[in-house]
This record gives C-alpha cells, structure tokens and sequence, in this order.
C-alpha cells in the first residue's frame, strides 16, 4: 500500500530539493505514480512545488498536475514559465483540462487558452460550450474509431500508430461513413477475433450511448446499470463525439451524494470541500438555511401564545412540550431519509406515491404507539414516586399517549410525501432536509398537543 | 437511451410468450442488452421469467442472470431443472456468484455449490471463506498474469487462447516465479510495442494493489485516488490472487453512501433496498432508534421539570422553548453533517480536530448572534402591536437572544466535535445523527435557556 506515502518521506524529499541533488530526487520521484506525486506536492511550497514538477520526465508531470486540486493547478500555472505552463496544459486530458478552464475567470482561462496549439485549442473551446454538469463537459474525445468493413489486422495497425492519445483502448467503437456510432466492440473481442477477419463479423449492434447534453447524474446511472468502465457519448445526430470514463464518473457520484447529505443536514450544498471553502462563505451558506428554519420556527412561539391560558392553568403540560415535538420530528426526518434515497436511487418511481402513502401511515401508527405506551409508562411509573404530576396524572399520560400517537403518525405522512411533492413540483426532493420537516412537524405538532389536551382534560386540570 | 425500455414493450413480450412465437421473440430478446434483459425480467411472472431465460443464446443467459437482485436470483434457481441452474452458476463471473452464495442459508448455499464443476466450486469456496465486506468477496480470479521475460508476441498469443474467462482484458499483471505481483501493464502498452520486444523492456515497477482482507472503503479509497478501472489483489506474501473492477466499487460507494445518508437520518442501515425490505424489518430498524432518542428526549421533560415554578411565574417563557432547542438541534445537525462527510472523504482527519473547533466557535457564535438578533426584532415588532410579552418585553427579548447565542454555539460545537469523539472511540462517526446531536442538544439547551431566564428576569418576572 502507499497510502500517505508522500507524509511518510517528505522530509527526505525536502531535504533532497535543498541540497539540490537532482540526481537522486529524479530517481526516486520518476518512481512513483502521479497520484502519490499530487499528494506531495500539496505538502511542499511553491517553491518546491516547482521544483518537483520540473523533476518529472515525460507525461509524468502533466499527468500529475491532473491529479492536483484546482487551486493548486490555478497557482502553478501563475508561477511557472509561460513554455512551462502551456506544456502542461497541452499534455493534460482534455476532460481535465476542462474542469480547470471553466473554474478560472473568463479573462485568465482565455489567456491559457491561447497556450495551446491550435488543434488543442479547438478541442478545449469545443468542451467548454457544453452546459455545466453536462455531460459534454466530462468527456474527452480522444478515442479510436473504426469502420465495418475493416480487418482485425487493420484495426490493430490503426491502434498501434493512433492509439497513443487515446484516453482508453479497452473500447473500441465502429461508426458508419456519417461518424454514426453504430457498435462498440470490446478490445478483448478484437484480440481474440482472427486477425483476417472483418470487424462487422463480431459486431453485435448491441451498445449503450450516452447524449452530450444529458446531465451527470444520468452518467452516473447509466454506468450503475450496465456496470461499463467507458462509455461513448453522441451528439443529437447519433454521431461520436466522445467517450467518458467510469473514474470521472465515480468522482460525480461521490459529489452528488455528498451534495445531498449536505442538502440533508439542513444546509445549502458547500461545492467546495469543508477545508477549501472560505470562512466567510461557509457561515453564508450555514446561515441562510438557519435563518429559513428559524423563521419557520417562529410559528411555534405564535402557535403556544394561542394556548397561553391553558398553560397556566396546567403548567405540567409545558413540561412535555420538547418531548413531544422532537419525536414528530424524529419521526419524519426518517421517513424523509428513506424516501429520498430511494428515490435519489430509482428504486421507486412518483407513481409509488399511494403505496409509499399506505405503507408510512401503518408504520406511523404502530411507531407512535409504541413511543406512547413509553410515555405513558414513565408517567406512571413517576407518579408512583413523585407528585410532579398530580392526582390526575392518568389523564395526563392519556394525553401524551394520545398525541404522540397522532404526532409521530402525522410526522412520518409529511416526511415521506413531501419529496414526492417537491419531486412532482420540480424541485430536487434532498431539498425537503432532516431540520425542514422537523421545523413543519413543530408547529403542527404543537397544535395536535394542545388540542389533544384541551378534549382530554376539560373539566378537570382545564 | 434504452432506459425503462422494458417497461415499454412489456406488453408486446408477454404477448409473444403466450402466442408461443419462439422465433419472433428469440429475435427480438438477443438483440438486447443483459441490464435491459434483466429489467424486463422483474416485471414478468415466474413462468414468464423462466420462458425469457431459455430464449437468450449462449453467455447473454447467464450475464442477465447476474444483473438480477438477490431475490430474483435465488427464486429462480430453485424453480429452474437442476441442469439449467447449474448452467447459469456455472456461467456467473465468480464475484457476482458469492455475492448470490453469501446472502443464502448455508443448507441452499450448498446444494448450489455442488452442481458446479469441480474447478467453479473450487473458485467459489475460496472467495467465500474471505471476510463479509472484505475485498476478497468482491474480486474474481479471472485475470491474466504473464512472465516479465515473455516477448510481446507471445503475450498477444497467450490472451488469445486464454483471455476467454478473463474479467476484463485491460490491464495484465507481470508476477515472478513464486506469483508474486511485480508490475501492472496497461493493454495499450501492449499493443503499441514491437511484437519482439519484451515485457520488462515496458515494465516501470509503478503499481497499486489491494489487500486481499482489506474492507471495501479502502478498495473505493484507493480507485478514487488513483482513477483505475481495475485493481489487482494480493495476499499477505504478495501473490496475485484477483483483480478488483469498478463497476463493482460504484455499487459498494453507493451503497456505504447510503448507509450513511439512513444513520444520519436518524435510523438503522436497512441493508435492503426500501421497496425490498419486509415491512416488519423496516418498523423494527425505525423503532429501536426511536426508542433510543425517545428515551433521551426523556430528560427534556425532567429539566423542565426543575424549572416548573418559573415556567408558572411567568408562562411567557414556555412559549420560546420549541424556538430555541430546534435552533440548536438545526445548528448542531449542519455541523455534524459538515463534519462526518468530511472525515468520510478524508478530507478531515482525528488530528485536525483543534482546528475544526476554533473555526466551529466562530461560526457558531455568528450564526447564533444572527438568529438571537432576528429573535429579539421579533419579539419587539410584536410588543409594539400585542400585549402577548407584557411590559416586560426588553428582558425576554434580551433573554431569547442571549439564550440562542449560546444555545447555536453550544449546538455547532457539539455536532462538530461528537463526531470526532466517535471516532477516536473507535466508532463510525456517522452514528452522529442529526436526530442523536438534536436530543443531545434540546437537554442541555433547556438548561441553558432557563439559567439565563433566571438570571435576566431576577426582580421582575421571577
């Protein structure tokens, strides 16, 4: 394993820069792989940062600057000769290159732009019209083509002269005189075919495209389903375009699930790591959700001044008031949990909504039944010892028994169809959080309470 | 896109099953994609299932067995003639087969594994004695290993008549005498060498492996870091004992993304699929963490119990308690989402955890003099309009916003930090849930506010 590899010997590796014995650095540097090389270079300064990248032989240095965050890349191409950085940029996949050009401000990321050779030039200008999050702008259009009525030997030729830019070989794809992608074939299926033979005798016109303009997320799915490494990637005429590879794509999927656990936590999605994003804006993104819940919340302080008078009169019942509401709460932030996961990975469609509806109403009803007999329980038990709750604390126990039962059923309900709602709406359904369905659940919660009480203690506590 | 298009021509099969057009319907299935296949075969009755299966010719039978869940797998095996299920076994690649062999009683387990062939069961028995979630349960045997002192040419022979079984041809891996790994060559670099040149004039000695006992995070770990499709395995000496390929490392990253995304929600990981699991299973997941918070929230109704008098003296204060402990339940929740999904990615590690403390300070004393400050120009704005708050209205406000600025800060610093405690315990700091810091807060928070009441309203309301 070479896990932290590049903690482990960084003083070595420092050491090696400051007594500038080129020699060995080289040595032992042209052994690692690009990876591991990224996660040094994170740890050295700038200075040294240069020094290592100028160390690597070959692709190793444009390969290793792929690996490197964004803002790392932006600095080094700050700091490096103009020659330097354009090697660089021009040795990158076009995917990656990218995903750097369209962080970067119009007026700097043209100014790279014009780094390049023209033919580089073109392909970069030509990703950077998709849309963001499209899948045009995950690709890379390095791949090989072949026609029908080509030889096993010729496919062979053509890859050993052509394939040395492409991103993988393990695919190959056949397109008709149009560039219409027409089949994929397996390199596997190439070596094992008889080298005079045509390649449309192992076709199978069986394939699995991906569209240009198609979001992200459909990638992700499509890889989940057919389980490929690569995928080839059409325009709205069916002709290739380019292909995106599985690593990308696992990269997007670890994005999104982080974008709704964040969504999920009660706060706007940070695109940035936790370290990399900026004090200030991290306190944004928190606050402005925060200060949504809060207003929400209000309503609780409204929905109890209605039952001023009724507190007085039986303070007890104030003393149950957190208890009750965070089990409606609990309760629906559950339910808002499986739904949304389940439908964020397609195991049930919009139309599931009634049997989704039945299923949450029983489950609602037996969970709130048990929460109730648990409270009625501690009631009790309390009162054997204590007179906290008075000569009437069976009514008492009735009462929270009574609302936690409609309070935990009601929460589960607004938990699990409020996605669906949002979905049907438009809206992403990671949207309806843990807190936003705990902040709806309050202030109804509040009011099942006290009505609750109001029936069950009339003439006597009230 | 072939999405769902099972669903759309669903009435057409069924109806060519029943015609009995075994011709038509041979036509039209071979054309299609094992994934699709397997969609098809969800929505088909038992008989049907079976009737679809005999159609598909050669491997597609058994590639589309494999795309189905746990369930469908093993009905079918037990409905299908002896011979026909031992062909599917048989065909399975060995990763998806434990998959389906781990999952069944181990009476059925066996009568499985004794319809293989001597050499399959061979294969089968040994992934099966790995640990469950270990990476030695996701990998398949079926690789290509050649000799650094082979030429290129007979490398290209030996894929031809052996590269059949193998799970993917991408990448080969060079071993010494004894087995052991000693380099990965990529296919392309293979096919862009002399065909008399030799494989260790290509070596370059850079390669990744996985443990064959490692856990399943390390394997997506090390395939998000390095961006492979492919990864071989070795055992404790080194030896090559299977590759590992991503699409199977896409589905574990969904599924750990998942168990955490329903421990945060507040519930058991239900290991199933919503739709799939049992609804008793599905209650009793729900209930036992319910209880559980149920059972905390408990102490809400004994620390308002403390403060019963005052709550009589002047019931303008229960009115702002749900208010004031979902604050801190909200704050708590972002900041422990924030914090568990950054030591998932590892982007956060145990020894960061000073500095994650004095950057939660900050913000949560912002966050929680934003909400304070919003709270009191409520409680004013209304104090101009309603006598709700009394003559007092200043003290409460002031004793509001006081009681959120340390409930919020107190909230944020509990969330970011349990995590931490978690994991240093040596527990997964998912189980950090919202739900879990929330009750953790609403305890301590009432304590809090009614301090604070205390001390403010001292001599006028108290």
């Amino acid at each position: 394993m070479r896990f932290a590899l590049g903690r482990l010997v960084l003083p070595e590796i420092r050491e090696l820069i400051a007594s500038q014995d080129h020699q060995t650095l080289s040595e032992v540097l042209n052994r690692w792989l690009p990876a591991d090389l990224a996660s040094l270079i994170t740890d050295l300064s700038e200075h040294e940062q240069v020094h290592v990248l100028r160390t690597l032989k070959g692709q190793l240095a444009a390969e290793t600057f792929e690996y490197l965050d964004l803002s790392s890349q932006e600095r080094l191409l700050d700091t490096l000769p103009k020659d330097e950085a354009a090697g660089l940029l021009e040795g990158m996949a076009p995917d990656d290159r990218t995903a750097l050009l369209e962080e970067l401000p119009d007026e700097e990321s043209n100014r790279l732009l014009a780094l390049l050779s023209p033919e580089e030039r073109g392909v970069a200008e030509t990703l950077l019209r998709y849309d963001e999050r499209s899948i045009g702008r995950l690709m890379t259009p390095d791949f090989i083509a072949v026609g029908k009525q080509w030889t096993i030997k010729h496919v062979l030729d053509h890859v050993r002269t052509h394939g040395k830019d492409s991103e993988t070989l393990n695919v190959l794809y056949v397109v008709d005189d149009d560039r219409k992608l027409v089949d994929d074939i397996r390199i596997r299926e190439i070596l094992l075919a008889p080298l005079h033979s045509y390649v449309q005798d192992i076709m199978n016109h069986r394939f699995v495209a991906l569209n240009d303009t198609d979001d992200e997320q459909t990638a992700v799915a499509l890889f989940r389903k057919y389980d490929r490494t690569v995928l080839p990637v059409v325009d709205a005429e069916g002709r290739l375009v380019g292909i995106v590879t599985v690593d990308d794509v696992l990269d997007v999927a670890a994005e999104e699930a982080t974008r709704d656990i964040q969504k999920f936590g009660g706060l706007e999605a940070l695109d940035e790591s936790y370290v990399a994003t900026p004090f200030l804006s991290l306190v944004r993104k928190r606050a402005s959700w925060l200060v949504i819940l809060f207003l929400g919340e209000l309503f609780t302080a409204t929905a109890m001044g209605h039952f001023e008078s009724e507190i007085a009169k039986a303070v007890v019942l104030a003393l149950f008031v957190p208890l009750i509401i965070s089990s409606g709460g609990n309760s629906g932030s559950q339910a808002a949990t499986l739904i949304i996961r389940a439908i964020a990975l397609g195991e049930i469609q919009l139309s599931d909504w009634t049997k989704v509806l039945r299923r949450e109403l029983a489950s609602g009803l037996i969970l709130g039944a048990v929460l109730g007999a648990i409270g009625f329980l501690r009631i009790a038990l309390w009162s054997a010892f204590f007179t906290t709750y008075g000569s009437h604390w069976p009514l008492i126990g009735l009462t929270v028994a009574l609302s936690l039962i409609g309070i935990v059923t009601w929460g589960t309900l607004s938990g699990s169809m409020l996605p669906f709602a949002l979905k049907r709406l438009g809206f992403d359904p990671a949207t309806s959080s843990a807190p936003f369905v705990a902040t709806l659940v309050d202030v109804t919660g509040l009011i099942i309470y006290f009505t609750v009480a109001v029936i069950v203690l009339r003439g006597t506590l009230l």
